[in-house]
């Protein structure tokens, strides 16, 4: 049980919060990886803390195996607060969302199979088109499968602030709950941990969908 | 353990009936997610109570937690009863179906990655031919593989009276254990909660191979 | 824990080897239907008790919840010893094994995804055949990759005299640990149920391979 | 609990260390069996022990149920230390490594389904080109997804002398984390248990979606 000690009420953000959050995003960690959606210790995942800061998963570990200690605190510019952990490369990936939309609890970045094949086989056209599937339905403010989605792809680098920009350009062409990065994978986010599970899913499954029937309508 | 309270005495269904069936149609259902079959809290799956009311999954939640709480009542015009919970809105696909036949005991309908892409991809032609396989007999009725069934496949809508209409007129046409539609998901029904799951089982197995052979076959 | 009462010693099996091997084949089968390899109730298990008989799972049990009492004995004729439980419509296949082969311990049956693909896209051929693997050193009796193995692959009939004197005259013509029925799956044989596992295994490892290659080769 | 028992000290290695490292293959290994990726008792697993023994996988067993039993001693020339049991025939593919590079401290050898179809595929090429995932970085070395890994294929032969030569040839030629044998599996290792898993994941991970993209490309 979290309990708030003197020390803690010099930190900038509230311990006990931290540790509610640091273990939803644990427990989903390790589901996600049960799927095979965090290959060779990749993938990383956050929920908001407060107005300033977020709660991020530490670079490098083992996703099956996560725990409380493996998640740090970053303020919105991706940088560590009260800890000598080190985040993510892609933390800024994170964080600008946060930063950018009030509403936003929850960033997941996976690595799965069908992503990262998508993510390759897409990146020429930009965005993937997906249309037809009641499962549409599952992304926030969308009300029938009539209407249709389009995942952009954008194209890799190891440049985060250059990455973060283009990001920032797809966030001002519309609304937006996810994107893939061309032979990494996908970033999804929704309001609070339980929408951002759903659209990663909805999103995974669409793709598969739609990787099956392009092999199967050829 | 469920009890007859008083209140419950008032309750226009057995309320220990509710309590076995509603167990039953949890622990089936946190199975059918483990399989990914219910990507993005999609799904519903509901089991006759008596001559009037069946039980169903309250819409929305994630299917792989799945409790006595997430399931509710409702008459076979799809109502609730004696409840605020939203039931789905294709809770009139299965009521329709309890409405009909006597002998239908449980309704499940599924989202998996087979069911959604060759909902997709038979959609042109209305229907999924099955033949030559020997678990053709594991639907009730037939007693060889050497009987083919066709598996039809309708149309997506948000209508859902013009949906179950369209259903009306599938079963006018002959015995029948489940339908697709297209880019939304299989439903499949039995006798009991064991066979509906069968047929369910049956179906996403024959569907796969179908699959597996446009593939190999072209 | 078994005990041999003053009923059991009227058997003419052993009462103790039965539930030994019982609760062997249980465990086998709850794992086999963990893998999907048994949808629909489908697939039937078997070991050998004695000199003259077997044990071997009741027809249309669900296998992922098989029991000590989901198993029954049976003569090498088929026919059910000491019980009023009715075996599979497929035990001749499974004793004509017993009956034949003084050193067959353990003989499988299941219905993967992958076999039944095989077995319908093979069957033109009446056979898969396996070269290049390291895995057909996984067979009893192969000691080198080098080796090619035929897996024969049936036509279906529901006549089970008629389709166990195919499998006769395929056990005529030399040594064999397997063969695929059109549309149905795989037996699998071994002199005790690890060994019979393993070959099952390899065959459906093996099997899945090729397919891939089919398509990837194209 | 391990103990130093008077009897453990004439032994040429730490039977301490021995119990500790024979404990995290057996589980590493158990949690690969359950992937599949060790079908029919196939794949081997060793660690370092110090810089003379390393601890492997005794052969044939089942890997899903492997204990600090099923692990033994072998020296760097591949014979058993101190046991009468039989290490794997390819025992001199691990220890020809732990002979020539200190810093490796873990070989693995898995027969994924992955792994065997592109090692079929790619063995006239003679090696499997990786580029442009972001996964790259998975790899000891690798700071950006911009690198290219060619991993190479070997002829497959029961002649582990010629076959280990041939992998001194490779590790001539430069830098390797992995290699495949043509028909058969991967080869990966790292400085520890973690670092080779990490490379086994990524090296699975990689060329299931080269397999993917071979088919969708088409």
């Amino acid at each position: 049980m979290p309990t708030t000690s003197p020390a803690n009420t010099a930190l900038p953000y509230d311990a006990d919060a931290l540790a509610r959050t640091a273990d939803a995003i644990a427990a989903l960690t390790r589901e996600l990886a049960a799927l095979g959606w965090t290959p060779a210790t990749s993938s990383n995942f956050s929920a908001r803390l407060d107005e300033r800061h977020a709660a991020i998963t530490v670079s490098g570990r083992d996703k099956g195996r996560l725990g409380r200690a493996d998640i740090m605190v970053v303020d919105f510019a991706g940088k560590p607060v009260a800890t000598d952990q080190r985040p993510s490369a892609e933390t800024l990936l994170h964080t600008q969302l946060y930063a950018r939309f009030a509403e936003v609890g929850c960033v997941l970045h996976t690595h799965s199979r069908v992503q990262t094949v998508a993510s390759r086989l897409y990146a020429p056209e930009g965005r993937v088109r997906l249309e037809g599937y009641e499962l549409l339905k599952a992304f926030h403010g969308n009300t029938t499968h009539e209407a249709a989605i389009d995942l952009p792809v954008l194209p890799n680098t190891q440049d985060m602030p250059f990455l973060a920009a283009q990001v920032e350009r797809l966030l001002d062409a519309g609304p937006l709950w996810g994107y893939l990065i061309d032979g990494h994978g996908l970033y999804a986010w929704g309001r609070d941990i339980a929408e951002a599970r759903r659209h990663l899913d909805a999103f995974d499954f669409l793709l598969a969908c739609e990787l099956d029937l392009r092999t199967l309508r050829r």
